[in-house]
């Protein structure tokens, strides 16, 4: 671990019960030698994730905020900033996500603003921070001053019969990912989108029934950390030959 | 025209000041015999659209809202039918649009809101209500109960440097669009999205001085009328081969 | 019927048994007051779909080939315009395919080939001489020197488990007509892609058994005669306003 | 380097003179511990390539080939399994392309017919040796029979203004790709296409005097070594969530 690796802070938003892909990405991160901040709107399982990473040898806290507003994500940003004072934010994972799995009719004016908001304002929020961040910092050894990772979905591609409002959604959000790419890319920002094609292995869909000859074989559900190993290795990528987007899925999966 | 079409209406939202697409459609279908309803913010340019289509000979009439939310949305759509009682909502054109060009770091939180309040929200607001209208109706002569397009334009298909927050919206209306097709297809309805690549004459671009060139040249801006061509072919086509994308482009354009 | 429209040729290269896309196309543009030209491989059902043409008071010609190379196809061209020579050819249509469905492993190199030669190479050979034919006529009173469609399939869009073959061939079809639609452009030459998604009613699909129930339903399959009402629209289209691409498909399509 | 990966051998097709993707994917992957055998037109530049690694403490051997036929293709193959009886062909790297550019009017018969050969049915040909060659191993230690990598480019994704012939080849590889990923992945053979959007420092490229300012600047170019790196990536993958494509470019890249 080089010094240049220990000063550096890996966020995450969106880490829900410690199951998922943002507990997976912050572990792996933390392994490689990050400072690990954790954000997310449950204060108890956020601090089980941090105190998780904390036994396994990692650097960790928790900055939960109450939710994806642009006030909310700036005071969870700065937060952190005052917690490691001498650190850099070098990775940023937009993980949160609200799904919604309903058809049109059936949409209450609720549904289709909260996926709104965490979806695309969120999103909007976090990556203000993140790039606010990142845009003094010196170049690291990769030719980047940092990365800011999207956990996107097969939905960020399409529409379809009982997807309108998670789709509406995701899609926003990748033109965002895909717009600061474009725009940052000059700045040697390094701006990406993860398309999950598939069903994650976790906690929750562990206990769907309908998931669960899925979730016992290994073809046909995604891993969480195979999930983190593919954001170590955008992070890793060089500015001669990066990435904005890459698909996930298991072998098995029909697409 | 025939008593079928004399009963049929047209609904229009996002009018303008008479001079674009919006009013362009409802100048085309009240010519094709269609009663047109016009919904906008502006009451005045709204009230004066309408008195120009009559002094065609076509039937209209105005019905102002305040906002694109779902409520406002509710109470155009009910005036509209209260103005007609013996009417059918038969055709639906979602053509308010907010239009953001900015550097992401520049955009207050309000354009983010805005954005996506009118370009996704609004057009959510928009669509249920056309659905619901559309739902209950005898198929007509082309197999169809009714017809919803949206105006879309380049921004729904990717982002671009300036464009995190339209294009935000714009894909996200975009997913809107296309999980309509393929939920309401099976009930007879056709949702399309028209993608508008290219400027369009209007008397608002006609005073930006960047674009004089393009709009005296016919081979370089789209005209408005041409637009309302593209819905009057959708809205004829019938339920053995309809089309839910098709883009628009001037001769010259470079894409 | 205009004197000028009475000029204008209508070329059609895949033309079936005559109750196909090429055929009705070629129908519509007859009695839109066309001249019309048929290109294809079987001698006798072109001859049938000619006189089925004239027998409706249409002008019509059977120009027959024996393989869609550059050698053949220039020479097809060549006798259309020694057959009418105060003629003009202002619309083509490439309507002709090779359709493979097979596992990869099952493919034979010479149904590769085949593909690759008929989807792809005979689709240039085509649009050379449509574009040669065209380059030099007087804008017609849509601004426009000439249209050449190319008739293409879901397969353009993606490759999916046994279309290898058939979607390698439709998707360099459908590069080829999206880059003649950039280049030819700023010359007034109108290219497009009509993306036919579903089960067209023809007299050969009717005969498959698996078929017949989508057939019998409009809701379930494409008919010949609204895919050409569609070219005729593309036709129609101004330099203004003019499409690419367009997908077509039937109301209750899954996709 | 364990006993597995000592038997496990690397394909590459078109490696061209030692200082592009191709060769830089050999070097990284004879480094990794895998076998490389090299196939390429130019018998010259190939031995020189498997010499350079062989300097470098990798096992290599060169498989020249006259043409990228069905029959050449297969018999460098057989070739290989001779060469290496007790090898297992794990990785294929399809990194061969013919690059055309030039308006349609200029491109002769040769020109559309080469490119057609060389960027689809090679493809076809040495995709099908890859997966004969894969079939019957046994899962490695992610799960996986095998690796197939196509280098693709931008083309893949669009036609342009003189690439009519080349995006034609490259989308009908992709589509090949696509198809076989979804074809062969529940076989638990990976396929991947990497999309190259940029220009990759060669000495070829170094010599065209346009690109010389692109080439010192490494935010400009792609480095051959970042791309293998990316190969290595993809084949590390496991069977819980593998990509089918990722893009590549420099930092600075317009896109």
């Amino acid at each position: 671990m080089s010094a240049a690796t220990r000063k550096a802070i890996f966020v995450v938003a969106g880490v829900g019960n410690g199951a998922g892909t943002g507990a997976a990405s912050a572990r792996a991160f933390a392994k490689a030698g990050y400072r690990v901040a954790l954000i997310a709107r449950n204060p108890e399982s956020l601090a089980s994730a941090a105190k998780d990473i904390q036994a396994q040898g990692g650097e960790a806290a928790a900055f939960p905020i109450k939710a994806y507003t642009h006030a909310q994500v700036k005071s969870g940003f700065d937060e952190i900033k005052k917690y490691w004072p001498d650190g850099e934010i070098r990775v940023a994972v937009w993980n949160a996500a609200l799904f919604v799995r309903k058809g049109f009719l059936e949409l209450t004016e609720e549904e289709v603003e909260e996926s709104t908001q965490t979806n695309i304002i969120g999103a909007f929020a976090f990556a203000r921070q993140a790039l606010l961040a990142f845009q003094d910092l010196e170049l690291d050894d990769k030719g980047k001053r940092g990365s800011l990772i999207f956990t996107s979905a097969t939905a960020a591609w399409r529409g379809t019969k009982l997807t309108s409002a998670f789709a509406s959604g995701k899609t926003g959000q990748r033109a965002l990912a895909q717009s600061l790419n474009k725009e940052f890319g000059p700045k040697n920002i390094h701006v990406s989108n993860v398309i999950v094609d598939g069903i994650i292995l976790t906690d929750r869909t562990a206990n769907f029934d309908g998931f669960k000859h899925l979730l016992e074989d290994e073809d046909k559900r995604l891993s969480p950390e195979s999930i983190a190993n593919s954001y170590l290795y955008l992070v890793s990528q060089d500015r001669t030959a990066w990435t904005f987007e890459l698909d996930l899925r298991p072998a098995h999966e029909t697409w």
